[in-house]
Formats: structure tokens, sequence, C-alpha cells
């Protein structure tokens, strides 16, 4: 039977690395790299670096022989609204490439591995991949999911604080999502005035900047966290937002790419410790 | 100046540490283990099979001459309804502890380490208690945080599952939350039905058994991740809720305590797949 190994890298720093994330790519044959992805929400390709850093890591764990096989990602289509729809779409190209390198690429009793940014279960479409390919039923093999540390933890890491509060909720969602709830100001908004915590990934917007009632809110931003460019801001959202844009226009500027995270809390009110701000729970 | 590294060593399996954390085990003159801790919500201490995790860890990776210290956790009232303040509490003899340790185990220039189950960022307080004693301000050190895979990670990896689906949140939080916010009914529920996808930690007594309308949501349950104990059970909450509950209470029983993880997924309406179930956004 073939094997196909899923493997958490971490986000950036290649000693996040797991010792089981480093077994799993000496026992593999073949590696399975795609040429480009979208890393963060903006829709610029990291292709670079973060092909360089997955090159980097085969060639220090992966024992011989083995082979490393790289195909071409799909485009996915930015232009329109329906970003749900292009990333299920975009998700269904990837698989047709998937399953050709695992009919063509790898022996009966070889196994293969995909190197997967961070943890494979936050924002990542490789397993959403696997299953649509198993699915189809033409290529068969088993899997098996290593789990690794996330640009999340990375970031709480590196700011050496918690993201949960005692007995609070966590709550994680995109920039996207932050910002169209900002936007239409209806309904459970989606940010740190609900919540209390919130962790936002995929924000090509620094939609944080856009906050009603962000007086007593704090940011712990992190960007190219793990990487030789990491950068960390953290203060009032209002003392640091325009820093904090400015570091990250500067950046991208320079790198061509950039990827950052960031956690908003709110700052407890006064006996409202052990309750929710929405006062529910 | 002293330094303490803050280790995240993963939920279970000694193989989930990272290159860096075992790197930042062979850099440590001091180990600092305590005793017993509390790591479910149910009041039940963990300590032999967790404190020997932690001792295998260290005489896997520590590099002579190096100490163990091993102090006593202070005990946690769990008597009164006042969660939030008895951990508050809590944490506060904890760092009257780890303040000892610091002044009366370090020697200058020396580095401590404290081994944190899981990831730091994720319901421990240990980095709580480490600013607590900083702002004491009598013990004086540097401090470093080395993020690890969590048990959340560790259980989307075993169940082959992404925690995120596409441009939708993730909720993280407790049991006993969600079963509060169960069982008043009011405002929102911290439940699958808000947010769709819900991990729910800490939960001593299966929360999620008592979901209402949950004929499509999906739970993912875990518990000993990672270690020869584990158990993996999912379906539909009202199929397998029965099951997961019983094999819980005999494995608790076999083995004098528990970790359990989970996720609760909703299945998403027809074209309900880019907009939130709350319909914000
Ligand atoms: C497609 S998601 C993948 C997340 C990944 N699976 C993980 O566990 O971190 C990409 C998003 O993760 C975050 N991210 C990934 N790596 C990062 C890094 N090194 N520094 C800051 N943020 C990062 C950013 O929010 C970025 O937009
Ligand atoms: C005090 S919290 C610590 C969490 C830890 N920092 C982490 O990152 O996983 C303890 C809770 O984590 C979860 N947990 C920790 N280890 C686990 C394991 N091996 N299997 C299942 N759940 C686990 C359970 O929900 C438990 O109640």
């Amino acid at each position: 039977m073939k094997k196909v190994l899923i493997i958490g890298i971490g986000a950036g720093d290649p000693d996040h690395l797991t010792l089981e994330a480093v077994k799993a790519i000496a026992a593999a044959d073949v590696f399975f790299v795609l040429g480009k992805g979208p890393a963060d929400g903006s829709g610029e390709t990291t292709a670079h670096d973060l092909v360089r850093l997955r090159r980097d890591i085969i060639s220090a764990h992966a024992r011989e022989p083995y082979r490393v096989v790289e195909a071409r990602d799909p485009e996915r289509d930015r232009t329109g609204d329906a970003y749900a729809e292009a990333v299920v779409d975009w998700r269904s190209r990837r698989a047709d490439v998937c399953e050709r390198l695992v009919l063509d690429e790898l022996g009966d009793d070889q196994t293969g591995a995909i190197l997967v940014w961070g943890d494979p279960a936050l924002y990542d479409s490789t397993l959403a991949v696997v299953e649509e390919v198993l699915a189809r039923g033409s290529a068969r093999f088993h899997h098996v999911v290593i789990p690794g540390v996330s640009s999340v933890s990375a970031m709480a890491a590196r700011h050496r604080i918690s993201l949960t509060r005692v007995a609070r909720p966590l709550h994680v969602t995109t920039g996207r999502r932050l910002a169209r709830a900002i936007g239409t100001g209806t309904g459970p908004a989606g940010g740190p005035d609900e919540f209390g915590d919130v962790v936002v990934m995929l924000d090509a917007h620094c939609a944080f900047a856009d906050l009603p009632d962000a007086d007593d809110v704090d940011i712990y931003w992190g960007a190219y966290l793990g990487t030789p460019d990491e950068i960390l801001i953290s203060g009032r959202v209002h003392d640091v937002a325009e820093r904090i844009r400015e570091a990250r226009e500067q950046a991208r500027a320079r790198k061509g790419w950039i990827m950052d995270t960031y956690l908003l809390r709110r700052a407890p009110e006064t006996g409202e410790r052990t309750r929710g701000r929405t006062g529910t729970a």
C-alpha cells in the first residue's frame, strides 16, 4: 500500500520541526513540493523563500535515496468576491495535481511526504485536497498526519503571552471575516469586543486598524515569525496600529511577501473576570 | 543574569518535542518540576504519569551536569463555584513556589527550565505565574518561551482533520463554559450552533452530550492523545455520545485520570458555505 505523510513543519523556524516530523522526513522516499501557494490572504506568492525553507528541511533530514518532485501549484482565482468558492475550486485543481503525483510518482509500498507550513490543521487545504483525491478512488493510499507548531503558537511564544485567559474562550478568525464584521457592525462582531481574545490570520489589510472602541484593546502582532526577518510589535491598538502598518508595508515592499498573525485582547472590565464580555457564560 | 526557559513539550508523545525544545533542554542547568497539577477540569491529579513523562524527557535530552528540583505544587481550592478566582489564588501560591526556586536553586548565569504540557499558550498558567514572580521584583531573570504542539493540534492530526474550514472561524472554549451556555440557553451559545467549529478543552463532564439540536453536529474526540492509551472516537454527536461517555469512564477508572479534547463541527447548511451560521460575516 502507498503511504502519504502530511507533515507539519512549523511556521518559519526549522528548529520548530518535531522529532516525529524529523523521523517522518527520514522515512520518506518521495517529497511532493508544490511550486507556489498563497500563504497569506493577499494573493502574493511567497514562492521563493517558502520553497527554499522546505528544500533546506528536506536536505537536512531526508535519507538517501530520496526524490523531490516539484509540481506547479494551480493559480487561484483572486479576482472575484467569492473567496470560499474560489478556494474550493482551487482545491479541486490541486487535487488533480496531487492525484497525478501519487499515481505517477509514488511506487507501491513507497512513502510520499508533503511538508505543510505550521500545523496542518490551521487554515491549510492539504488535508481537504488529500480527502478529495481519496474520494475519487483512483489513487489509493494510506495517509498519516503529523502535527506541527502553528504560527499562532509561535506568535504567542515570541510575545511570551498565553493566548487564553483563565476560564475564557479564544476565537480564531481571518482578517477578511474580522473586516467584514467591523464593516457591517451587526451581530456578533467576531472581534475582541465579542470574545475578549481573538487571533487573526490571513489578514492582508490590517483589519485591526478599523476596530471601533479599541481604547482598551491590546494587539500582539508578529510577522515572519521564526525567521531571521521576524518583526514583533505589541501595545494598545490605537498606540501601535500606525507603526504596524508602516512596518508591514516596508517589509512587504522589501521582501515581496509578508505573513503576519496577531492576537487582539480586550482588557477585562473590573469584576468581569469570570464572565464573558457578552455576559453569557 | 539568570535565565528561565518555559518549554512546550507537546501533549503526550515524547516525539512531539521540537528540535528547539531538545536544544533548550540540553542547555538547562536546573529543571523545575512541580509535583502535581490539575491537567483537566476534574480536580484529579494526574501526578504520576505526567511527572514520569517529564522525567523521561529530561533524562533523554538533558546534558550533564544538571539538577532536577521537584517542588510541591500548591493544592487548588476545588470546592467553590468561583473557578476563575480559585485559579488566580492558586496561581499566586504557585508564584511563591516559583520565586523560591529561582532565588534558592538557580545560580547567577544559570539556566532553569520548566517543561510545560502541550503549548504554553493554551490554558496553562506557567506564563502568568512567571509574570507574577517578575512583577514582585525580588527574583530577577530573563525568560524565553518555546512553543509546543498542543493537544488540539494532536487531536486534529490523529483524526486527520483540519480544525478550520475555508473562510470560517474556530472557537476554542472550556467544558465549563460550554455547559453553562447550554444550561442557560441565552446569548451566544458558545457552541457549534454559534460558531460552526468549536474546540472544547478542560471538560470533566461531557458537555457535548447535552447539546441541543445536535442532529447535524459531528464530534472528533480524543483522550490521552500521543500516549499508548490514546482513544479516538468520532461521528455524529447523537450516535457516539454514549460510547464516548462509557470509554471515558472506563479509562478514567482504570488509570485514575483522563485528559480529553474534542472538536464539535456543525455541518454547513446548503449554500451557507461562505456565510457564518450566525449570518454575520
Ligand atoms: C494559509 S495560513 C497557514 C497557517 C499555518 N498552517 C499555521 O499553522 O500557521 C497562512 C497564515 O498563517 C499565518 N502565518 C503563517 N506563517 C507565519 C509566520 N511565519 N509569521 C506570521 N504569520 C504566519 C499568517 O496569518 C498567514 O496569513
Ligand atoms: C490545563 S490544559 C493544558 C493544555 C496544554 N497547554 C495544550 O497545549 O494542550 C489541559 C487540557 O488540555 C487537554 N489535553 C492536554 N493533553 C491532552 C492529551 N494528551 N489528550 C487529550 N487532551 C489533552 C485536555 O482538554 C485537558 O483538559
